[in-house]
C-alpha cells in the first residue's frame, strides 16, 4: 500500500520527457507500493501560457516561470529536471543545496566538468540524506533488468563481448528541421549523447563492468538544416521547420566506437539517427562463456537468451516474453503476455527512486555513476578528434564514485 | 484540450479489468482532447474492505457494496461494468433505464437471450441520448485499427481469407486452480467466450463483414481442477488453489471453428489456453486479392502488411512499427518507435467512447453489434454439440442492429 | 562408404518433381553412405524430344516414351514415379508386379480405392522383398525430423493440440493459368491434395498418431481460368496461358478442417493457394503438456521448441538452428549454421529409402500409410460435401496397414 | 543448354571447401546453361589414401599427391584451389603460368605481398585469355546479389552507413581443439581473415565502393588450446583434440573495426567466433537516403528491404523471400518459396565463372579486387597493433586493379 506521506514534486521542463515523467508520477502509486505518495505540485517553464497549458494537461497543481522560484519553494521535496542538458548542472546543484532530492534526465550534463560538479554536489547532499539520481530509464525495461539479473547470477558465465546499437532514422530526411538536439551548445552532442549514452549506461548496467577505453569515429552527414525547431518541444522528432533559412548542425549524426571493459570484455557501439527504417532500435547483446542475451527495444517486451548448457540438439535463443510474475516489475501490471510500453520505464524509475529514498539509500544510477557515462562520451569525442586513437576512460577523482556499477544494483 | 464538463463514472468490479479501466479513466484526458473530464466517482464491490482498498489504489472517490446503489446515485453519469459475464445483463439494463451511459466489458453476456435484451435496452436508451458500448478493447490496438483502415481503403482488394488464433497457455498445468472463468454459470463459456470472442470481434471489425455460419469443435482437456480461485480476482491467471479438493471444469479449454463471412471470405478460428509457450498470441491474418495484413498481440506494436502491387523482386511482408503520427491513436503518445502496451487500448476505448457521447452519436461496438458476437458464440456451441454440423448465424430481430459493422466505424 | 552394387533407377515424369528426384539420385551417395550406388538409367515421358532434353539436363542415360517399356526393362531395379496423381496406381502396381521397388510421389493416388489397390500390391511385393514407399519428402526436413524425435522422446509430454497450415499464394492472381493441378481428373483435388496432404502426413508423422475424424470446409474462389498450362511442367507455378479462352477450375482453392487424433489431441488444418504474401509457409505447431514445437518451411532450417520445464523467468520458444551434428541428417552436410535448402529433403528421402531396401526392411511411409493420408483426404471431401458434418476416418481393410505410424519410424 | 565442350577441372584440397566446390562442379550444368561442360578430372592431396577416398566420394576421376603434378597435367583446364591460405600464392601463380584458369578460395592469400604477386600474375594471364577469380561465394547468395542490384539501381539513394557482423560461436568452448585455422602461419589471421574477409567483400560488393581507411581492435580470448585438429579437415568445426597437450593460438578470436568508404559512407564491422548462440550470422545492413537493406545468413533466403518512399502509414522493412523468378539465380531452381541452402552459392560461383570464361571476360572478383580485401585486412591488423590509430587502405600499384568494384559487376 502506497504510504500516506506526500512527496511533493517540482518538475522543470514539460516537453517529451516532461510528459513521460508526469505520467510516471501520476501512475507509480497505482500499481506499486510506494513509501510516499507523489504529489504533482509544480512545473516550471519560461513561457507562462505554455507552461500553464502543460500543467493542466499533465496534472500539475501550479506553475513557475523561473526554475529558481521552483527550487526555492518550501512545498517542494524533489526536483525533477527534464530540460535540455545545458541547464542540468545549475538546476541540480541549486536544488541539492536547497535540500531537495533530484531526479535529472540523461545525459547528466554537457561536459565532464559539469558532471563532476554535479556528482560532488550529490555526494555532499547524500551525506545529509538528500539524494540525486540520473534518469537512464532504459535500465527499467523489464527485459534489460532481467538481462542484468542473469549476468549477475552467473547464467552467462564470463562475459566476453558486448554489441550495442541504437538506431533511429528521424534525420534521414535532409530537410528535417534544426532543433536544439542538433545544437552542440544546448545538447552537448548529437546521436552520441542523446541515444549512445543510453547504450553506454545499459551496457555498463547489464555487465556490471565499466568501460576503460575507447576508439571512435563520429560523422555528420547533413551539415545544414532548416531553422524552426522548438527548443522546448519534442526535439525535432517530426517537426517541420522553415526551410527558407538553414543553420549549421554542430553535433554528430552517427557515432561508432569500440571499447574495452574493466573486467575483460570488448564491445562495439553504434548510435545513429540515419538508419533508415530503424525507428527506435536500442539493441544490446552480451555474449558470455556460458550464455548470451540479446535485446531490441523495437520488441521491448522480449529478451532473447541462449543457454549454452542446453542439450546440444535443443539449444537456441529463447524468446522470453518478459511478462511473468517472476520477471522484474511486471508482476505489478497485467497477466502474462500482456506487454508494457515505453512509458512504463519511467514509472519503474519513480518506483525505484522513491523506494530508495524511503529506505534512506542512494538510488542508482547516482550522479557519480552518470558522470562515468559522461567520461565515456568525452573519451569518444577525444578519440574521434584524434584519428580514432585509443583513449582510456579516466577514473574520477570525485567523492562518491567509489563503488562498482555492479555492486550498486 | 479536454473539456471541463465532468463525466462522473461508477465502476462495478475491480479485478483485472477494473484495474485496466481505472487506468484508462485516469489517463485518457492527459494525452487526448476529450469533450468531458472523467471523474472516478465510485466503485462497487460486495466485499467492503476489499473494495475500499481497491478504491484507494485505483483512485476512486467513494465505494458502494451493492451495484444497485451505484446505479441509483444521482452523481453517476456512466456505469462501467467490469464484473463477470453473468451479471452484465441485469446491471446494464438497470443502468440504462436509470439514464446512465454504459460501458460493458466483453463478452456482452452469457447467452444470446441476455445479449438481445441488453441490445433492446440500449436501442431504447439511445433514442433518449443515453449510449451503451461493449468493451472489445483489442479493436483499439493501433495496429488492428490500421488494419481495418487498410481494408476499408481497399488496399487489400477483395477479402478472401481470415485466420484468427488466440493462443494462451495458462491452463497447460493440470494443477492450475478452478476459478470463475472455468465455471460455465459465471463465465458463459471457456476459451471460446473469454478470448475467442475477441477474435470474432476483431475479424468482423477489420473485414467490415459479419460471420454468417460456422462449423465447430470444442474440447476440454482437463476436466477437474483444484478449488480455490478467487471470483473477483484476476481469474486464475497464476493463482494457486487448495489441491486437496477438485471441482469440475464446465467450460471448453479449446475451441476451433471454420466460418463464412457475408461478403464471401472464409475463415478459420482457434482459441485455446493450452498452447504451451504462447502467452497472449491474439493473431489475425486477412488475405485479399491485392494485399494481406497479419497481426500478433505478442508483438502488439507491429502490423505486417503485404502489398501485392509492389515490384515483383521487392515484395514481402512489411513490418510496420505502428508508432507514426500517421497511425491511429499513437500520435497522442510518444515519438516514433516508442511503443505502447496492453492498457493503452483501454485508454483509447475511453477516448472513443467519450468522443462519441460528446458528439451525440452511437459509440461502437454497440450492444447490438456485440450481441452479434454472442450469436456467433452460440452458433459455435450449437455446431460443436451437433457433430460439427454447419450452423448459420441467425440475424437478429433486435432493433438497432441494422447497420453493417463496417459502416459503424 | 557408398556400396558398389548398382541400383538402377527408372523415373517416370520429368517436371518439377522429376528435377528434384534426379538431383537426389545424383547427390545422395556423395554425402551419405548408401548400401547401393544409384544409377540414373532411364527416364520416361511421352514427348520424345522433351524427354531427351530432360535426360541430358538431369543426367539420365536413356529414355523411354512409354512408361510400360520402362517398367519392362530388365536393367531397372527401382521405378520412381513423378507423374501426375491419376497415373500413379497403374504404374506403381505394374512396377511392383514386375519386381521393381517403387518410390511414388505424393499424394499416393487420386482416390482411396486406387490407394488401397496400391497398398495391397505393395504388401504382396514386400512379402517378396520388393518395397514401395510414398514420397512425403517434408518428413525429411531435419527440423521436422527433429520435432518427431522430440515427441517420441517425451520432451513434449502428452500431446494436446496440432495446428497445421500450408499457405501459398500463386493462385491469388485470377489470371494465373489453368493447369493440370486445377483439373480434378488429373490431380484428384486442389490445395487439399497438393499441399494439405503434406500437412496431414507431417502431423501424423510428428505426433505418431493417426487422424480419426474430421470436419471440413472447401472453397474455390476463382472458378474459371485461362487455358494454356503445360501438363508436364511445373504445374502452373507462374506459367502464363492464353487468356482468350478460360476453362473451369474443378478443384478446391482452399481447404480448412478440424480433426481429432486417435491418441486424444485435436487439430486444425488449413491449405490454401490464396494467402497473398505467403510463398511456401508449410507450418506445423504441436503443443503438449510439457513442451511445444513450431515449424515454418519459410524458415526451413529452424525449429522452435518451448520447454515447459525451463526456469519460470527464462522460458521462451528456442530458435533451434537445425544444423548441428546432433541433428538428423545435417551432420553429413556442412558445418554448424550453414543451412540446407528445399531439395535436400529429396536427397534424404533417397538415403532413407536405399538404407531400408539394403537392410531388407519396409521403408516409410509405406503405401499403406500413404493410403491412410488418402482416407483423410476423402473424409475431408465427404465432410465438406455434407455441411461440414463430422466424418470418421475409416480404418483400412488392407493387409499391411496394421502398424502405428509412430512405430514405423 | 550446357555446352558440349569439356572444361577439365583439377582441385587442390578436399576438406570442407573441397566438398562444397565438388558439389558445385557436379551440379552447375544440371540447373544452368553453361558454355562448357565441367569435368571433375583430378583432385590433389598429400595423403594418397585420403585423397583417393575423397575422390571416390566427391566424384573425381583421378588423384595426384603433389599439386605440382596436377598443375603440370595437360588434361587440366582450370585449377581450383581449396587448400589453406599459405599455399594459395604458389599454386595459383604456377597454374596461371601453366595456362590454367584459376579459382582460388578466399582469403586470396596470407599477406598483401602474396596477394599482389597473385594479382600481377593474374593480370598477365588475363592478357593471354587465362582468367583467375577469388571465391567469395557469399556474393552469390541470391539475397545479397539482389541487395547489390537494389543499390546499383538507386533504390537506396545515397549510401550513408554500413553495419556488418559475422558472428559464430564454435570457439566459445575453451576446450575446442587447436587447428590450422588458429595458426597464423597457415591461416594468416583468425576471425578477421576467415569470416571478416567475407564481410569486407560483401560490403564492398553491395555498395560498389571501396574501404578507404579503418580503425581496429583485435582480441584473443583463449590463448592456449588442445592440440589435435586436422590440417586438411573441416578446420576445427567440432573436432575434438587431445587435451593433454595445449598449443598457442596465434590469431585473433574477434575483430572489430570502423571504416570509411571512398564514396562517403561509414561502416562498422565485427567478426567473432565467440558470439555464443550465433551459428553463422553473416549479417550486412546498408542504409541509404532513400532505402535500406538488411541480410542475415541465418535466414539466407530472406532480404529485408525498407523503401523510404512507401506511404508514411505503411512503411516497414519488407521480408523479401528471395525465391522469385525475378530474383538473381533462383529462377533456375525451384518454384517460389522453395529456398536454397549454403552450397548453392558455390554452384552459382561456378556458373558465373564459366559464363565469363566462355565470354572471354574477366570474372569477378578478380585477384586484384581480392587483393584489395587483403589490403583492408592488413590495415585492420596495422591499426590494431598501433592503438586503433586510423590507417588508410593504400591503393594498389598492381596492374589490373584499376576498375571500380561496382563497375565489375
Amino acid at each position: 500500500m502506497t504510504g500516506s506521506t506526500p512527496l511533493r514534486v517540482g518538475m522543470v521542463g514539460y516537453g517529451f520527457m516532461g510528459a513521460a515523467h508526469s505520467h510516471a508520477w501520476r501512475t507509480a502509486g497505482r500499481f506499486f507500493d510506494l513509501p510516499m505518495s507523489p504529489q504533482l505540485t509544480a512545473v516550471a517553464g519560461r513561457n507562462e501560457e505554455a507552461v500553464r497549458a502543460a500543467a493542466a494537461t499533465m496534472g500539475w497543481s501550479s506553475v513557475e516561470t523561473d526554475w529558481r522560484a521552483l527550487v526555492d519553494r518550501d512545498d517542494i521535496d524533489l526536483v525533477d529536471i527534464c530540460s535540455p542538458g545545458d541547464t542540468h548542472a545549475e538546476i541540480a546543484i541549486a536544488a541539492l543545496e536547497a535540500g531537495k532530492h533530484v531526479l535529472c534526465e540523461k545525459p547528466l550534463a554537457n561536459s565532464v566538468q559539469q558532471a563532476e560538479s554535479m556528482a560532488a554536489a550529490a555526494a555532499d547532499a547524500a551525506a545529509r540524506g538528500v539524494y540525486a539520481m540520473c534518469g537512464f530509464a532504459y535500465r527499467r525495461t523489464p527485459a534489460l533488468s532481467l538481462a542484468k539479473r542473469m549476468v549477475s547470477d552467473g547464467r552467462l558465465g564470463e562475459i566476453r563481448q558486448v554489441r550495442a546499437q541504437y538506431l533511429q532514422d528521424w534525420l534521414s530526411d535532409a530537410d528535417a528541421p534544426l532543433t536544439w538536439r542538433l545544437d552542440k551548445d544546448a545538447s552537448g552532442s548529437g546521436a552520441l549523447g542523446d541515444i549512445g549514452a543510453h547504450s553506454i549506461d545499459a551496457a555498463q548496467f547489464v555487465t556490471g563492468q565499466r568501460i576503460s577505453g575507447v576508439s571512435a569515429l563520429l560523422e555528420t552527414f547533413v551539415r545544414k538544416r532548416p531553422v524552426g525547431g522548438d527548443r522546448v518541444g519534442l526535439g525535432g522528432h517530426g517537426e517541420t521547420g522553415d526551410d527558407a533559412v538553414r543553420g549549421p548542425v554542430t553535433v554528430d549524426d552517427a557515432a561508432i566506437f569500440s571499447a574495452r571493459f574493466d573486467g575483460g570484455p570488448i564491445g562495439v557501439f553504434e548510435a545513429t539517427r540515419y538508419a533508415l527504417g530503424r525507428k527506435n532500435a536500442m539493441r544490446l547483446e552480451v555474449n558470455g562463456s556460458r550464455g548470451s542475451v540479446a535485446f531490441d527495444f523495437e520488441e521491448s517486451n522480449i529478451l532473447r537468451f541462449y543457454d549454452g548448457t542446453d542439450d546440444a540438439d535443443a539449444s537456441g535463443f529463447r524468446r522470453i516474453i518478459v511478462t511473468e510474475p517472476e520477471h522484474p516489475y511486471v508482476g505489478h501490471w497485467w497477466p502474462t503476455g500482456h506487454g508494457l510500453g515505453y512509458e512504463h520505464n519511467f514509472t519503474h524509475q519513480v518506483v525505484d527512486l522513491l523506494t530508495d529514498i524511503g529506505a534512506g539509500v542512494q538510488p542508482t544510477p547516482s550522479f557519480a555513476e552518470a558522470a562515468g557515462v559522461q567520461r565515456v562520451l568525452a573519451a569518444v569525442e577525444a578519440s574521434a578528434a584524434d584519428h580514432s586513437r585509443w583513449v582510456p576512460v579516466t577514473a574520477s577523482g570525485t567523492r562518491g564514485d567509489t563503488r562498482q556499477t555492479g555492486e550498486e544494483q
